[in-house]
């Protein structure tokens, strides 16, 4: 079997690990991996590459992914899926791996529908939000990029007695911000799935400095608002009194960096379940974790609500403040 | 309550989330803790300090343990623990809380049997090896070691075209060679669970030479055999025909530095289920994470096997070689 | 001696080897220190602590500053400091180390002016700014912090083709932009000292994409000018066309982390030399590094212009487009 | 002009910056660059690659060297170099940067005096012990990672207030001990270059715990003895009345890594001095670094003797027991 394989949409660390088990799983059993470049955009633009075990040596501990990534509208025109379909039937390609998210796995349902090739989705994605799957490939290094951010921002805060407000990424959901928040002790973390009343911060960081804390560090996922102005309301509520407050938005750098062991591993074992699944004859779906164990789930059910560890940010209620 | 609280055997970054945790919960839900000095020596020699909300501030990220440990043959002698037990009730401790592995968990149970005291054990173990529970605290911050190091290793391994034998912790299970060997990517995985025949390396050696392979990278579990040993065997196979032979041994390092964000975020979870145990009135038993959750186990099913993932060990075949 | 100790303005890594030093060099000369909780805000409120050998232990390896810093503006007001010179009575203090910037030394000097007291200066500062001195404490470990993130950056820049507005502290002088803009290849650096046009962006962008460059990373000092304003400029020059653009800035996590072996050892020998320029009878001065040696400068010339590295600029101009 | 460059000897993290560096500053001026792989030994196998600006992409932030290394006896025939002689001309080289230590420069002036070839050293080993330069590329590095792993080792050390003995790389000189030493805050370094009698070890130990320190850290460079061994002393001269006592050494890590931002920059400038050298008609020497400025040396000097930071080495003793 000729299997093609692409990125689309953010990337994500780990994403190297899944290409390079996808390519030696597929390559160890007799079969042929072909890259697709730039996702979707490669597929219209016929951007392909062989790729060997040896191609994929040496990337394991690299950040994003040798075959690049990119946001492609024009996907959404039948006009250009079918140049699509043409170059991927004169590179001979019989069934596609897309890494991605939701929207992703949204393009490769159609792939597989319209042109009847079998396609496999591996969950990937720093935001974990992927519905169905307990872990998305990137999650762990952007937690861990997160903390050691946060880690040195607070030897700051500390020194100077500040507040600081610290947007993490997390549109919709506020996995980072909960994990990264109770993991660095933050006084107080803001998620877009709970209304925290903004209203009630300045009392929160009144009862933190009455217990002699020296500073008071706000995790927040940019789901839940933009530190500039969540800083500036501060500002108007309690002016400097408590600590001059800051403001500081994480950003890319959450993205990049050497894959931790967790998303390495993940990575190799969502990889591998990817190309089983394809030889086993599965036409469309993609791989999800749940219980320690890995299966194919229908790509529609990506898109369902998934649920961040709400007892993790009781527990921060409790310990952190 | 008052809560007396130790740590016992080899320390473990996540050891001080956990102390952090247990005196949080409790201050928070009106209980006291009494922090004892270096494990089951401090019983003996009532050595306790109080432990406030504010004292453990800033131990989050900080690996060994603020209330040091030891290990502490004197304990296994009924003369002596009739000491602690005079130690532990002049100081009102109504409760133990204890962290530590295995042999930990035995001094725990004599404990609760003999004086009657409830105890609940944390199990804390970079080897990961406790029966029953899914993670042990250190773990992954000893892995994130681990792999760091080799990383550092097989740069210098793939500029002299090296054979590298690299010993990691593990007396008597695989766990963090398995895994930090799939996730560097390590031509070769030796662990005590398995008896590979050492025999067999010298053709792996030479069949990952003629697939290309710069390197060679074994990771060994100490409970497979000695670095040094293998790489004299080698020499005597092999000599420098594939490369010359290294050998070198983690050692220490492994236990060090910041708990990672699942070291701490497990470490808070595990010492407030402890807390919350010894409220509901549990009498003793170490706590246990499987499928998500935790609860209380019996002591001595700590000693239980706790098998490796040999799914792991596996892929690390298929793809590493 | 009795010599007081306090750290003003903006924290930076590595004030803590420089405290430890000075409490440990004073005292294995037989003399005493004391620190000044929060600067100038602590010697007008009296906040005082002393420090033996023993409370600086453990903090070699620590961001920020254990004593706590602020900027306070009361200092410059004749009424607060005599406040400030009866504290410094009362406490027996008969020296003054102080820990900062130019406007800190200002302070200093007024400080030894006013009231006769023996007043060091100790540069710390991570914009590396500070005239006479070719080091200054905290440099060195905010290049550190600010590499690690744009290698982050690069990871992600290079999988989606982006071009990267990337801002790093240095209000008044590019060093961190400089040094941490060659060290990690970026296609262009920007910085206060050079008017580079923002107009000629577009066409070093295109002859970077025509060499065939995945990304386009440009590094600019805050003091050249706004990453998102930079951003909306190259939007409305180029468009997408070349990549999309993105701005981050790194803020205050290039002030934290634990200080690099730079900064321990420059701290702790910056220390020292104060400690033994007040023994020797020096009224008034900061300790100043140049061509490997330390020496007392006058406080004023802090303040003169220090150069950047101009060779690293134009070097980077060679090498990384 | 055509320029050979090839590593040779122990790799150093910093060598893919002197090449990437080589390989565009000649570029830059319409120079080409061919890889020799391997050192010694690829110039006598012939085994050369061309390598372009886009070659040498990526590579600033790698360990190790892209072109390989090795140690290569038969170097030392005459026969042997007569073939790399007739490579050399066969492949058009015209010049040659050659990168290692002082065993390497040897090869370099004796290709440059018997071909008549000009060959320009580049001086690359973690030991930093290359004569009249003062950094040799990899040193900083090398020093970063025993740091990290020495910090590592005093976490457990303190938790369990053991006596530390850690050995660094280092077989003739100290420099790697002395500053890893004095930035870990390690109660006592042994380096070959000092004769510190080793029975006076026992009362150091003793004079620290007394002053209430929990560990004892001792960080000693190869060159003055086996980790194994000094443990073995120390054990039959106090044995565990003072903490148990524990050896590691910490080998083959120190090599690896991404380089530094100093290594990154010095490489860098390093690489463009030996092709700028080359171009001005230099014959034969190494690039050496001294007080702020590059000028070329003597091949025979680099065996000079080179002293260590004894003020670093003094000031540990006053302030880290």
């Amino acid at each position: 079997m000729r299997i093609g394989i692409l990125c689309s949409g953010g990337d994500a660390p780990g994403m190297n690990p899944v290409i390079r088990s996808v390519v030696r799983s597929a390559s160890s059993l007799g079969h042929e991996v072909v890259g697709i470049r730039r996702g979707f955009r490669g597929l219209i633009a016929g951007d392909f590459m062989n790729l060997s075990s040896r191609d994929v040596g040496g990337i394991l501990d690299r950040g994003g992914t040798i075959i690049l990534s990119s946001r492609e509208e024009r996907f959404k025109s039948l006009e250009f899926r079918e140049t699509a379909y043409r170059n991927i039937e004169r590179a001979g390609i019989e069934a596609m791996i897309v890494l991605g998210g939701e929207g992703t796995f949204k393009g490769a349902q159609i792939i597989a529908e319209e042109s009847g090739l079998p396609v496999i989705g591996v969950p990937c994605t720093i935001d974990n939000d992927i519905g169905c799957t307990e872990y998305c490939i990137g999650y762990d290094t952007a937690l861990r990029n997160a903390v050691d951010a946060i880690d040195k921002i607070r030897d700051t805060a500390s020194s100077h007695e500040r507040i600081f407000v610290v947007e993490v990424m997390g549109r919709n959901r506020g996995f980072i911000a909960v994990e990264a928040g109770l993991a660095t002790g933050a006084e107080l973390i803001l998620v877009p799935e709970e209304k925290f009343p903004k209203e009630r911060i300045p009392e929160e960081i009144i009862k933190a400095k009455e217990m002699g804390k020296l500073h008071f560090i706000i995790v927040m996922a940019e789901g839940y608002g933009k530190a500039e102005e969540l800083k500036q309301f501060l500002f108007e509520s309690v002016g400097n009194r408590y600590g001059e407050i800051r403001a500081t938005v994480l950003g890319h750098l959450q993205r990049g960096g050497s894959p931790t062991h967790t998303d390495r591993i993940m990575g190799m074992k969502f990889g591998e379940v990817a190309v089983e699944a394809l030889l086993s004859g599965e036409r469309k779906g993609f791989v999800a974790y749940k219980r320690g164990k890995f299966y194919i789930e229908d790509f529609q059910r990506a898109g369902e609500p998934k649920e961040i560890d709400w007892e993790a940010l009781r527990l921060s209620r409790r310990l952190n403040l």
